[in-house]
């Protein structure tokens, strides 16, 4: 039997009987399971479940031996709180806990907007037989350590490995904790070295180390990227005048923009945090993006405990199975393990077996190789398509790697006014606002190639096309 | 096929040739695939995965096309990481990552020490079909939005209607987030209602809260809590002198003492907090682990926004589904939420799927229908040993619910002693020093009687009641 289907099945009959029980008197009983499962032709397990579903809406009230009955509609008297607003401190930063790349689409949209790549570049079925695997085995059903399961600590110390050079004493599984997604990782690492300190970031950066970065009270201290990573002699200004021990970044297939540092930059960058005593936050979130290169992490070339190094199964893998490791070396790895013991506890051993099952299989390989290409004729086809469809949107740069194309609007043009308009028009983008720590120098939109099919492309230029001359000023 | 099986044939196969990769020259190439697969009579698949381990160990590399060959051991050189020692931030308080209650069992002895329930005490067939009917659905492939599933929300809001005052106005999904677990909870709360603020708790209380005061810079005020909880006039003096505005609490079968409130003390207490403007954060963790009586939250009694609370599927259901429920009405829910989304973003929504689908399937009655009597018989044994072989080991109070007895030690004789000496003789006991938020009035052991079988409670009260007698003062 396909449980998919049973589970529905359920869903369905409670859906039906929501209409009925809104004309029942209240305190009425409902026929009995049996009744209501010839009626829908299913079974009795199947109604059983409904009637949960519609007791925990609170819509039933199931009696054990003595039936279910109809129950009223919740009161809807307003409660007065505002007591509150005297108990809560006030924040630094009041957080926006949903950006514009966590909404939902709607159904028919082209949606543009998200940060994940579409299902059909996941590896579906290893994920699916991998997680069937751990369900059935010991790791349903026991806790694990709070730094994670040792084979899969083994496995991301040899990821880095991979790439290490020669002479260096590479990281081990010791120096591997995992997370429950990167999130998780970011936010312990940052709690850790930098709670109400200074803390430099590339600008524009991920919006989702901002909020870590406020929610711990740091002072957030920008400095610009360009095409190929932020001027390392403003990195060093902004660590000298702030007397920040935290440069946090990503080098390789930035977010949003797609940048990635060029050697001199990236040997530039390590010099300064090693003169000045800083911590590189490398946020690999990209790893297995790759189109053009494949990402090299800094991590691997330092031996000295200056990078912490942050990586993500979740983009990769599934967004279902939150795994991800923090690597650090040195004192500064008791610090996170003690953060995330204090934030979290542990990671499921459920999703941490089925992660390493997915990265250890032979087909993961094989997924690995094709992700290029299909990444690639995306990217390529949204840029054919804004070129042509869309010309007024300039193309900052061509991304090497990741999932978005990083757009400027004419001057004088609102990137929320474009958004608001594409959205009219059925097409879903993310305001280039979120990933920007102060004032932005321009208009910019970010546009997710990772998430839907080539096909709509034209479509969803031509939309945006629209969208820009709407919003021009009028003069 | 049997996937657990075959994953730990791999296993076997790479254990079986690490030995064999000590005595081979670096360089070296391994037999190919198939000779290994014919000498361990498994299939080629088994051992590609068991040469993926023995590469993600780094003891072989894969040169695909070309063959396996074998690594040195790592260099041992040590690395000089001391200058993180200026670049980090000294901490108010170094927390311990690791606290007894989480420690590792060696395989015979006898495991009272720890926090969880032993597996024969889980829904192990309602777990393993939850898991595998979520692993083939849609959830496998997936986010969740940062609140968590409606559905699950919806289930955990109709879990505190069930016992709803009338005329409450009862929570509805929208006041439910949903966490990775009760510590990922417990710190976002506790991060967004009191960083560096005064925080009143029970003394003893749960380490798991003293760790997550102690990461947002909380300033911990404890009250004793006697057979009925704590007097409540002490926590309106705590309060009042210290400027708390948040009491953190386990008013049901507390960890560790199972001490529950009396009906006098949870009236009195609600009326302090709505008096001074304060939280109650109730921690309901031992909700579905009642003995002689169910959890009847106070949560349920109040709509004015006073109580944030807490509930964990996590031990009840699998220690695995890290799935746990922050309900919160009025502006300190947006408040928790924002912080949610700094701290992880989202759970797993194959966890929330599979957690939902546990509770809500007609076995999970049965299941908590047969728990009262299991947990009496292992408590009941637990008391009726300690009583008859290790006399001097003081019960304080027998729980009404929850999973551990709270054992006072007779003066003079140090936990950690007593713990050192019954580790040495096969028995595991948690120091109950990790209880306590300051200075103890007195040596306390917590033993967990839902974690090991009955059968070897003679022989654990017969060690305690040796290391007792080895820890006693010579005079």
């Amino acid at each position: 039997m396909n449980d998919g289907i049973r589970a529905s099945s359920a869903e369905r009959i409670a859906t039906a009987m929501l209409a009925r029980l809104a004309e029942a008197p209240v305190g009425s009983r409902l026929p009995s399971t049996r009744a209501i499962a010839a009626e829908f032709s299913a079974s009795p397990v199947t109604v059983q479940r409904a009637l949960r579903l519609l007791e925990s809406r609170g819509r039933v009230e199931v009696r054990p031996g003595d039936g279910t009955f109809v129950l009223g509609q919740p009161a809807a008297r307003p409660t007065d709180r505002s007591w509150q607003t005297a108990s809560l401190p006030v924040p630094a930063a009041v957080l926006d806990p949903t950006p514009a790349a966590l909404a939902e689409a709607p159904g028919d949209a082209i949606a543009l907007h998200a940060g994940y790549p579409s299902g059909d570049l996941l590896p579906e079925r290893l994920v699916r037989t991998a997680l069937v695997r751990a369900a059935r085995g010991r790791a349903a059903l026991v806790r694990s350590s709070v730094a994670g399961d040792p084979g899969l600590r083994d496995w991301f110390a040899a990821e880095l490995r991979r790439t290490a050079g020669a002479g260096s004493a590479t990281p081990s599984a010791h120096d591997v904790m995992i997370t429950a997604g990167s999130q998780a990782g970011l936010h312990a690492v940052i709690a850790a070295v930098a709670p109400g300190s200074p803390v430099v970031v590339e600008s524009p950066t991920y919006w989702g180390a901002l909020l870590a970065l406020h929610s711990v009270g740091a002072r957030v201290i920008p400095v610009p990227s360009g095409p190929s990573g932020p001027d390392p002699a403003d990195v060093e200004r902004a660590i000298l005048s702030s007397g920040a021990r935290v440069f946090y970044a990503q080098p390789t297939f930035a977010n949003p923009s797609g940048v990635s540092w060029s050697a001199s930059t990236r040997e530039r960058v390590l010099q300064i945090v090693r003169q000045h005593g800083a911590f590189l936050l490398e946020d690999d979130w990209a790893h297995d993006f790759g189109i053009d290169a494949a990402a090299r992490p800094l991590a691997a070339t330092d031996d000295s405990g200056h990078i912490v190094y942050l990586r993500s199964l979740t983009k990769v893998v599934s967004p279902a199975i939150r795994v991800a490791a923090v690597v650090a070396r040195g004192p500064v790895r008791d610090r996170i393990l003690a953060r995330l013991s204090a934030e979290a506890m542990y990671v499921s051993p459920l999703l941490q077996a089925a992660a390493l099952d997915v990265v250890t299989s032979p087909g993961w390989q094989v997924h690995l190789r094709a992700l290029p290409r299909l990444l690639r004729a995306r990217r390529d086809q949204l840029i054919v398509s804004v070129r042509a469809g869309a010309p007024s949107a300039h193309i900052t740069s061509v991304p090497g790697g990741g999932l978005n194309l990083w757009i400027q609007l004419p001057d004088g043009v609102s990137a929320s006014a474009v958004t608001a308009s594409a959205r009219a028009g059925g097409l879903l983008l993310a305001d280039g606002a979120s990933w920007f720590p102060s004032e932005q120098p321009g208009q910019f939109l970010r546009l997710n190639y990772a998430d839907s099919a080539t096909d709509r492309y034209d479509e969803a230029a031509r939309i945006l096309a629209a969208a820009i001359e709407d919003a021009r000023p009028t003069s």
